[in-house]
């Protein structure tokens, strides 16, 4: 049985711990947290403390922490030579002290306190500087998700920036259209089914090949009639910025 | 039974078509386009014919063609005080010739011709001029879909420009984030399970409480480090300003 040591208990963490719990090759025996709150929800099926001296020995210490706050805080660690990892997506592994052998261990979703999620389906990427630690980590992560990536820093700073494209961007594009549909009477409610349907097409046909709308026709008139029913600048500025986008992938102009 | 004469074969008319073969109130009696080749499919269901004056009877004609020639086709149809109905989002009902009854027929999806649909999720939006035709459109529409709206022209133009944000935007995004990844050899893969669950986690939160990232945390560091990291000027401009959109929405500045 892999021993983990989790170091946190913000939502990575609090899933993490979900996931292992599950697992029957890999156990969390001890959750630390700098205050006694956080670790309320742990106690009942694991060792916690909120003092780093009394961290246990284990196989591996995953640091579940704001991005901030990783490098600092694996400096001050008390103990050397053992298996520390991060979860984050743009913290370099580099930026872990080398105290310790370092690692890095990414589950990519996103992740709401009260909104459960099935961990099986989560790609976890994976890197680490031994190769005695990435078959650790490979079976660590193999026990809770059937998508395992072994992926170096620099590629994982391109997902990250994907993932912010994909998700933030993505949602934000949500918010923009709740805004339009609130200013007009409209229920937001029905674009529902037109976003779950733009989500799931990408899983069986390549992006590029679900593009449509008249940006993707070069549309002007239609173009040119919805830049002026938009309300607000900022609006107009999006719709410019992605309508130009688009034309451009297909070699035309605004 | 509410006979129908369906007005085009593109991917609209297409699953229009087959969602009317099962319901039990509606029935598609007669197929017209323009060329021959288009009926093919239509002909062991329905009387299919290419010419306007062999149009037979029907309590409403829905036209399903591009958008840009709805209202010209509208007016050369050869008889007059029927229903007819169109199904774009974009196109006011009043565009239709006044020869007829008018009336809006508008599923709200994003539709391609081999990818099965489930009409029943899919909200339909209608509108017309007479209080026995929008009875008629209701019945229709709730003999095929359980998501009905009456929905006017001006409420539907929203839903059109709100569509091009949450499908045709967020599709481009997908776009850039596999540029990125192919940039840097990373698999666009494992990011599919993130782009379901952004998608589905506003079917129960409301959108501007899903969001999350660097923006919304207003951490000027990684977006700094995100923006140097992408290698083309497009997609930097996007980032930019949808970060600063985010900033914007709680405040803040780039």
């Amino acid at each position: 049985m892999i021993s983990i040591v989790l170091l946190g208990t913000g939502n990575v963490a609090t899933h993490l711990f979900n996931a292992f719990q599950e697992s029957t090759v890999a156990k969390v025996v001890q959750v630390y947290n700098r205050g006694e709150k956080g670790l309320t929800t742990f106690k009942s099926s694991a060792k916690t403390t909120t003092c780093l001296n009394e961290l246990i020995k284990a196989d591996v210490y995953i640091i579940a922490i704001s991005d901030d706050y990783i490098s600092d805080f694996s400096k001050i660690l008390p103990f050397k030579n053992r298996l520390i990892v991060h979860t984050s997506g743009s913290v370099s592994m580099h930026n872990l002290s080398n105290n310790n052998d370092r690692g890095v261990f990414y589950p990519l979703q996103t992740f709401t306190k009260d909104r459960a999620v099935n961990f099986k389906t989560i790609p976890i990427c994976v890197e680490s500087e031994k190769a005695k630690n990435q078959a650790l980590l490979l079976l660590l992560a193999n026990s809770i998700s059937e998508n395992v990536y072994e992926i170096n820093s620099v590629q994982r700073e391109a997902l990250h920036v994907s993932a912010v494209f994909v998700n933030n961007f993505v949602n934000h594009l949500y918010v923009k259209a709740e805004e339009i549909c609130e200013t007009h009477q409209v229920p937001f409610e029905i674009l529902k089914p037109l976003i779950q349907e733009t989500a799931q097409k990408i899983t069986s046909l390549p992006p590029k090949d679900c593009q449509t709308g008249p940006a993707k026709r070069n549309d002007q008139e239609v173009i040119k009639k919805q830049v002026d029913y938009l309300q607000e600048d900022n609006q107009k500025e999006i719709y410019k910025i992605l309508t130009q986008s688009i034309l451009n992938t297909n070699g035309n102009k605004l």
